[in-house]
């Protein structure tokens, strides 16, 4: 009760204590979680991700700094960081950039930062991860960027997290036709060309408007006229910065304003978070199942069955059936053959 | 039955149809599975991957094309490519490299070529890919190459299938901090950097030398004598070619031979046979459970206590609990307090 009272008075210490506890998984960290969920859903996920190398950690930084501050009439937000690294399951790489992070926003109270590396499976991380960022969420600040590393299904998975997703390239990573398979571009709400003062910037960006006229053959004016396109489509923008210059951040922030102003308009806003909420549950229950199943199993079946399996007597499915049935005292074979 | 016999006796349309049974779940194929699950073991299980823009496609067409012939005392293998794209769920792009290869090795009946995209969930990708890789291993082909497109934790699930896992690098991606965060270089048995004509190819040598310095300190000559040394390590080796030039292919197959006997000599042949079939295993009874779960929840119940969730009357873990409770008649609770 404390620890989710504490939290929505805003004692930093007790946050942070809190996503340890998510994190590690314990009771406490769930209970509190239970308590803090019905002040969720106010703030604006935005998720950041694109290939090693494209800068993304300098650009949330700029992220950061620039919402930490007043502008023309917008107010200024509180900004929390959540860095996950996926692609990381052996080295703890995400603390580099949180040292660059911490040595640029540290002290200002506004400001939360955390770093996530992968530990086992990936399903824990997108796990832990949707848990994290509603305390940050119940905590009552205002924006919560995450940051992923790498461009694969598991980033896929986190940048479902978000509302608003940024796609980070940097020049010449976007050229080349084999960048197209990443598929993560499926996933770009505005797509962000960073290290724009290095050479190619304009050929990343051609390739890029290529491939977004592909996905949205309404992009440009091709349609007949303005009835045919959709009001409630969002094309995604391309916009070039150079985060360690602070060159374009002020035009992408824009761009993410205009994005959730066009999230809560269509009602994509409210589909978004349904869908972020259905994917948690899932997750969890497929976990919880395996929990279950694996505590109420006696402890030798599962090796003898295994020995079984490695030494070729028995086929995957077979293995299956018999770790089922040992279980349940019932057949399964029917639902197998 | 006539699947499996008609798969053991090299029949590769049947095959073909076997792989399609697998990847759409079919009860035939599994069936033929079992049967087929005894002949396994055999197939050295290769594993590829790295970065787009690598050239991963060019190095496999050129391996299996060196693996086909005899050289000096190694006779002619036969082989079968795997192409798995996981992070590419919405777009077919894995047949773009799959058309290449078809070109190059198109009509050898010793070379069997199958490419596969997610569908849905990442472990259901790794399933299929471990029964499609098995069938291959019956069906008698000799060198199975696995290979995935990009960097994330999708493709060191993929990669823990094989016996020997190679990452392809190209000159300039492999020099940047934000590379190591990758996590890849970890799970490397062979080190490759292709397109080694590139400008750049010694710079990124370097530092992938510097890399497994790093991680092998007994790498070189640091330590003080012999007896320092255990017997049983493997250092990666770090080897240079250009796939299109088919420039270094026969180093890197000696490489992938001498890989292949240190698993045999050291026993970690058996260990990661061993490693591979129980995770599939665990899959297996995950994806099982949460089938077998969802089927006996009643319909409605779920989508009450989704929109009880979205609601933020209900947290995630209290919305866990409804749906186990609705489904045993028990209070979970206990658990989660």
């Amino acid at each position: 009760m404390t620890l989710a009272t504490d939290v929505l008075a805003g004692k930093r210490l007790t946050l942070a204590r809190l996503l340890t506890l998510i994190e590690n998984e314990k009771p406490e960290g769930r209970e509190a979680l239970d308590q803090l969920f019905s002040h969720t859903g106010k703030a604006h996920l935005i998720g950041v991700t694109g290939p090693p190398g494209s800068g993304k950690s300098s650009l949330v930084n700029q992220l950061a700094r620039f919402f930490r501050t007043a502008h023309a009439g917008d107010p200024a937000a509180t900004v929390a960081v959540v860095a996950v690294d996926p692609s990381s399951p052996f080295t703890g790489g995400a603390l580099l950039g949180d040292r660059v992070r911490m040595r640029d926003l540290a002290g200002d109270p506004g400001v939360f930062i955390r770093s996530m590396a992968a530990r086992g499976a990936l399903g824990g991380l997108a796990r832990t991860t949707a848990a994290v960022v509603q305390a940050l969420d119940a905590a009552g600040y205002d924006i919560i960027l995450i940051e992923t590393v790498g461009a694969g299904q598991s980033e896929v998975e986190i940048a479902r997290l978000a509302h608003t997703t940024l796609v980070v390239e940097a020049p010449g990573q976007g050229d080349d036709i084999q960048a197209i398979k990443a598929g993560i571009l499926e996933i770009a709400d505005i797509l962000v060309i960073n290290k724009a003062d290095r050479p190619g910037a304009d050929i990343t960006e051609r390739a890029l408007l290529a491939m977004l006229e592909f996905r949205h053959p309404t992009r440009g004016n091709h349609h007949r006229n303005a009835a045919e396109v959709p009001h409630e489509a969002w094309t995604p923008p391309v916009l070039l910065t150079v985060a360690t210059q602070s060159e374009g951040i002020s035009a992408l922030v824009e761009a993410i304003r205009q994005h959730k102003k066009f999230l809560q308009d269509s009602g994509e806003w409210k589909t978004r978070d349904r869908e972020r909420l259905q994917s948690e549950l899932d997750h969890l229950i497929e976990h919880t199942l395996v929990s279950q199943w694996r505590t109420s199993l006696p402890p030798r079946q599962y090796q003898t069955v295994l020995a079984n399996l490695t030494g070729r007597l028995i086929s995957p499915y077979q293995a299956l059936d018999q770790l089922l049935e040992a279980q349940t005292g019932l057949s399964q074979n029917h639902e197998y053959i």
